[in-house]
Formats: structure tokens, C-alpha cells, sequence
């Protein structure tokens, strides 16, 4: 690239229409001059080679990436993690934002994503190490999208539950029980205060345990334990799948009683999810298979961030994620500002109830409460239910009791006194996280 | 987990039934007793909670993954790649063969997805670093797959094109052109002796380009250099979209004359490509967003080689991939390999054409064609063609002079001494590759 066709990709950001445009954050390593490498970064997102041989035109104007502002934050000796690129020159690590036009492949989520985390990003000569980190849309763009049909508001009506965060189990053992068995252990999670009873996200429609069978069984459980407690109790069906049968599977489970639908997002594709936002009658549930794959390390591939906000925008109503804690290797900030991005305005779109999960139990409640300030979220847990050892009843109630603790303001500790199952939880799963210590 | 409890998770090979387990290969690093922390990342992939509190069972031997071999490779100071884990212990680099029931899931691509590379892989306690290197399935799970519908045979025999490299060419620009300049450049390619000119993998169905037009006038235009050469000409039209409108670009295109069509195969979901497998009427051709993402890392992620052949298993009959070169951050080793799984047997699936991309031209064909040590490949070209300074129709026939070149053992310089577009290219864009020097 000569020297002059490199300003061809740059631009002040108050000279682009904002309507126009996405925002992107990168973090990348560039070796060689950074305005050169960043240059490229954007030629090869969006225009590569922008004119014909022998035609006097320039097509970055209405289609090129353009460079809005970036940051040399500091001289490397090598790139990061082993990664070794071609050329000569010092290597930087910078932080760029792009302002990237949509009108190059619209209101599309694969094409989207092509664009902006595809081989332009991670191919780009002299970058080998980029990390997209965030992403904003003008409202224009959100226009586009249908997202959650339900949303926070939709749940909670149907749930008839208000003020408090939306209690889920993933029914254990989670691979290998006939329905008839899981039925059992679900009735007993809801009798104990659960809202949801969940398939776990390894379950799915197998001549062991078949779709029709479980969701049938499941729904009459979930329908008994309504009757007997008179809360709404639903089931929660996994139906991921190959993607032509989301439909098919969606009518079958909400036929036979499932009260919502789970979906590994990135396996099954987010379009196929956004396809079924259109015509689904209940609603639907993201879980995260893949995405630590992407995003796990600080400064190469995509960021929970950007993962969380596209599960929204496909039209996610509930979106499961790497929750708070050391086991689940992401920093609380990091669970904060994703549950922090199914909550904030975002064009018309309804907001997602955020599910940070990790392994969680009674003990855990009050440091995810804390941590996020507000009660919209999902509280899931799986052996703090079903592993509970006086059995799943006494599990959730442990988790309801902690709640309640919270509510009265009374140490957990302190509470437990006068309630067995929370006593239960807390010798057999250990002492209250303290939100100070973990991370 | 008590110490009798791993043992469940561990077996010798000859006592599993090889018919009902797939074969996955990881690299790993655990802090602790490695074995211990094996026997939690099978548990953590398959049963977790292997029975129920109050019941005798044990779901392991029917459902549980198993370790079939393992070797701790070395102890290391800390985990790679900056990432940090709870707990103490010892760190250990291991590398493991797992024996996974396939029975959990069946043969699902999005379910299987969930299982080798999901939640269960990643968020294992004591493994936060891990990729899955491989994967080998039984003749009896492949049969459960549809498989490519034309595979290198059907695609040979569409182009009338034995016994030689199948040549691609990106038209270029990408992004930006109308329809009828896309149709102008693409017949020079053709007339040049491209087989296919096929959309970059960032241009889809826009309002400045749409679908309808672009692919009404290239197919035309296909006809035409058809006729004029007398040679099968096709174009490749990109279709990547919404999943849920597949079906009907699918019908459109092949309608208005397009001879292949192109999928970005994770950013729309395989198993969105493997539905359209199942009506196709035309050859359909992976290209690689995102991939890069999850596989650079050399201890992270998901490799290069397992995602080459799930996209044969969904049943891609082409495979565009990172080829050879530095700018391609990928080892020959890597790209080699790559292009061998698309070829070798597989159960009865059909063989996918690999095309290995980069920054190909004329100068690189002999180097590729001896690294892959067969002319079952595609060779893909964007500025090699389309920045031919003699225009495109010189850019292919540059191409298919270093072909010729090759097949009469004669070296690029001294034939080009008689072939001019051969000659410009050398002079536009430098010396042929050599393969000794790259990577």
C-alpha cells in the first residue's frame, strides 16, 4: 500500500454518519509501522483491493473500514502466546477503534460476523494476534433486528415472579436418566421452590431419553407441580439440534408442556436461533458450548462481550454464561459487563435475563446478587439441587431459604439455625462465598 | 472425587466397543494429579453427577468418556498463554486419547459439538487450557452422515477436469462492484481459463448487489464463456446468509445459472449447511471466518484439523482453508494435513476438494501443488487474477501458464521467456515461491 492510500482509512469519526456505521473495539499486535498495519486491518475487512485494474475509482469511501481512533499502548519483543508472523520491524500492541459500514452485508448475523471477526480480521499481513472486544450498533441497524420476544418483562409473567432473581436446576445426573426418572427429581426441585427445571445442555433427542418422551413426561410433572404449589413451575427442554429441526422440535416439547427451549447458541448457529425467534411460542434460552474456546484468553480472538450481545440481538430471552468464581476462569468484571449487556438499552430490543452460571449452590446466591445489584438474573445451579444431600426438595429449598436470608438481611449462618435444609447445604457444600475473595 | 471414583473414568481401548465411541485427541494442562483431573474432564464431558443421592447406579460404564491413554508431557512453572486457575498443585502439560460414547448425543453436528469442544471441555476444574487436536470416527457413526453429494468425482466431471488443479478465482474488488462490472471481470477470468470466478466470502445478498441480479448476470455470463471456450464455466456464488433463507438463495441462484454455491460454514452454522446437502442441487463450497479464532493458538482451542472434518462431514464438497505461506500464519504441516482429511477415506463419505487460500498467484502453484503431492486441490487467486496488470483474462492465463510450466518440468522464468501474462506476473509480483523457504 503507497503512503497516501493508507489516509483512505482513516477518518474522524465526526465525519461519518453515525447511522452508517458500527463501532469495534480490537486489541491486536501489529508488527511494522501500526498506521500501515491498521491500513490493512481495514482494507482487508472491507474493500481489499478497492479498484479495477485500469478503472480510475475508489471504493473505501462508501465501503472501506475506516481507522476512528487508536492507541499504541506498547512496544512487544515478540507477539503474544507463540505466534510468530512474516516481515521485518518492531512489534506494537494497539488498541484500535473501527467504524466498520453495515451496508456491506446488512441486518445479517453470519454475514456480520464475517465481517468483523472473519479472515479479514484474523488474516489481516502483520496482525496475527487481534482480539475483537466489543461492539456497538446504531439503533438504525437494531432496527433490524427482531430480538427476544419475551424478554425480562415476558419471563417474569409468565413465572408470575417479581423482585427476586429466577430460580433454575439442571436436573443430575444429567446424561443417562430415563424421562421417568428425571420427571421425579424435576417435581421435586419445583415442590422445593425451583422455577425452572432444566435439561442439561449435553441432553438431547436420544433413543435413550427421546424428545416426545421427556418433554411429555416433563410437562405433566411441571403442570402437577403448579397445581400443588400454585406457582408457575416450567420445564425447561433442550432441543438443540441439527438446525431443520428446531422447528419440528419446538412444537413437538411446547405441544407435550415445555414451558421454554434451550439452545447451545454457537453449535447450533445463531441464525438458526433467529429463525425460530420468529415463530416461537415460549421462551428461548441461550447456553454457551464453544465460546470459551473464543474468547478465553485477554488478547486473541473474540470476547464474551461481543458473544453475549450477538445472543441478544439473535433474540435470546434468557442467555446462561460463564459465571462468577475461579472455577469458571472469566473475571468477575468480565461476568458483571455481560449481564450488564442483556440488561442496557439496546435500540427497541427487549433486554435478556443474564444467567451467570458456575458452580453455584445456597452459598453462592448472596456474592451473585452483590456482584450484579440487581435481582435480574438467573440463579442455576445443578449438584446444589440435586446433589443436596437430603435430596433435590431440600436443595432448592436451601436455595429459597438463602434468599430469603438475604431479603431479611440475616447472615446465612444465622438463618440456617432455624432452617435444616440451608444447614444441609452449608456443611455439605462448604462456607458462603464471599464475593471479596473470589477473583 | 474419591480416589476409587476415577478409576470409572479411565479403560484400556480393547475393552471399549469400537463401534460406540468416537476417538478425540487433546492437549491439556491441569494443575493437581493429572489422572485426577482426566477422570473430572471425562466426568465434566459426559455424566458429571453419575448417580443419583439415595440410589445405587453408577451411569458411567453406558455413558461416561473415558481415558484410553495419557501422557504428561512436561511440568510447567504456570499455564500458557497467561491464563490462571484456582487451586494448588503441581502443573502438568499432558496430551490424552479420550473415548467418547457417541450414544450421549448421536450423530448431530451441533450436539456433537457441544460434547468434544463444549462447556464439559472448557470449564473443566484444574484444565483451563486445552485443545482438542483430533477426532476419528467409526465407519458405523459416519453412516449416520449424508456427506458431501458431489464430492472431487461429481465436481471433476461438472468441470470436464481431470488430471489437473480445479482453478478459482475471487473477483476483485469484492465489495463495492455492481453486477454487471462483477460479470465483465469474470469473464476475462474465464475466457483466461478460470474455472470458477467465484464472490468473496464477505459479499452477500445487498441492496447494491443483490442476489437476483448479481447471480442472473454472472450465470449468463458463465453460459457465455462456456460457449466461447468450450469449457464448463462456473460461477460460485456466495450465499452465506440468514440460515432460514438458504433454501430459497439456493433456489434462486442455481436458478439464475450459478454452477456452486459458497457457505462461511461456522458463522452460518454447519448444520445449516448440512440441511441444504440434503436438496442441493450444485456443488457447495466452505470458506473460513471465525475458524482462526478458535484454532491459531497452539495449545488452545479447537484445531485447524478437526474443523476440516466436520465440514467434510457436514458435507461440504469444497473446502477452502488457510494455505501455505507465513501470511497465512498456518504451518505447511497444519495445511498438508488439512488437505489430506478432505481426501483420504471416511467411512463411504465422499472426498471434499481441499483449496488451501492465501495470497496465491501464478509464482506459488508449483509450491503448492508439491506440497500437497497431488492435483486434487483447488488453487484460489483474488489479485493474481483480478490484479494482473494486463487485466484478469492475462491473470488467468498466468495461472494456467504456471500449470503448463509444470507439467513440462520447465522452470516459471524460462517459460515465461515465450508466455507474456506469465512473465507480467512474475515481474508484478515477485519470484515463485519456493517451497524450501516458507514457514
Amino acid at each position: 500500500m503507497q503512503t497516501a492510500d493508507l489516509e483512505g482509512f482513516f477518518a474522524p469519526i465526526e465525519t461519518l454518519d453515525p447511522d452508517s456505521y458500527l463501532l469495534l473495539d480490537y486489541a491486536l499486535e501489529c508488527r511494522g509501522n501500526p498506521r500501515e498495519a491498521l491500513a490493512h486491518f481495514c482494507s482487508e475487512q472491507s474493500t481489499a483491493q478497492w479498484r479495477r485494474v485500469g478503472v480510475e475509482e475508489d471504493l473505501r469511501g462508501e465501503f472501506g473500514a475506516k481507522v476512528v481512533d487508536f492507541r499504541v499502548e506498547a512496544r512487544l519483543d515478540a507477539f503474544s502466546y507463540g505466534i510468530t508472523a512474516p516481515g521485518q520491524g518492531e512489534i506494537h500492541a494497539c488498541s484500535v477503534t473501527m467504524a466498520h459500514p453495515h451496508r456491506n452485508f446488512g441486518t445479517r448475523i453470519p454475514n456480520l460476523l464475517s465481517a468483523v471477526c472473519g479472515e479479514g480480521t484474523f488474516f489481516s499481513p502483520g496482525i496475527p494476534v487481534v482480539k475483537l472486544l466489543d461492539i456497538r450498533f446504531p439503533d438504525t441497524y437494531l432496527k433490524g433486528f427482531e430480538g427476544p420476544q419475551f424478554g425480562v418483562p415476558g419471563l417474569r409473567e409468565r413465572l408470575n415472579a417479581d423482585g427476586r432473581p429466577i430460580f433454575f436446576g439442571v436436573i443430575k445426573p444429567n446424561i443417562g436418566l430415563s424421562s421417568d426418572a428425571m420427571a421425579a427429581l424435576a417435581l421435586e426441585g419445583w415442590l422445593g421452590g425451583l422455577d425452572f427445571a432444566k435439561d442439561d445442555e449435553m441432553l438431547c433427542d436420544t433413543h435413550w431419553c427421546p424428545l416426545d418422551e421427556r418433554s411429555r413426561r416433563l410437562g405433566e410433572t411441571a403442570r402437577e407441580a403448579t397445581r400443588r404449589t400454585g406457582q408457575p413451575k416450567l420445564y425447561l427442554a433442550n432441543i438443540t439440534d441439527e438446525s431443520y429441526r428446531l422447528s419440528e422440535l419446538h412444537d413437538l416439547a411446547v405441544a407435550n408442556g415445555a414451558g421454554a427451549l434451550m439452545i447451545n447458541a454457537l453449535p447450533t448457529g445463531l441464525s438458526a436461533v433467529r429463525a425460530l425467534t420468529r415463530t416461537t411460542q415460549v421462551p428461548l434460552v441461550a447456553h454457551f458450548p464453544m465460546f470459551a474456546a473464543l474468547s478465553r484468553l485477554e488478547r486473541f480472538g473474540v470476547s464474551t462481550l461481543v458473544l453475549t450481545k450477538l445472543q441478544r440481538l439473535a433474540g435470546f430471552d434468557v442467555i446462561i454464561m460463564p459465571g462468577f468464581g475461579a472455577r469458571m476462569f472469566t473475571s468477575d468484571d468480565e461476568v458483571r459487563r455481560n449481564a450488564l449487556a442483556c440488561l442496557e438499552p439496546m435500540g427497541d430490543l427487549r433486554p435478556s435475563l443474564p444467567v451467570p452460571g458456575g458452580s453455584d449452590w445456597a452459598g453462592t446466591l448472596k456474592s451473585v446478587y452483590d456482584q450484579l445489584g440487581t435481582c435480574d438474573f438467573g440463579f442455576v445451579t445443578g449438584r446444589g439441587v440435586f446433589g443436596h444431600p437430603l435430596g433435590p426438595r431440600a436443595g432448592a429449598m436451601s436455595i429459597r431459604q438463602a434468599w430469603d436470608a438475604i431479603r431479611a438481611e440475616v447472615p446465612l449462618q444465622v438463618f440456617a439455625r432455624d432452617h435444616l435444609e440451608l444447614a444441609h447445604a452449608l456443611s455439605a457444600f462448604g462456607q458462603p462465598a464471599d464475593p471479596s475473595e473470589s477473583d
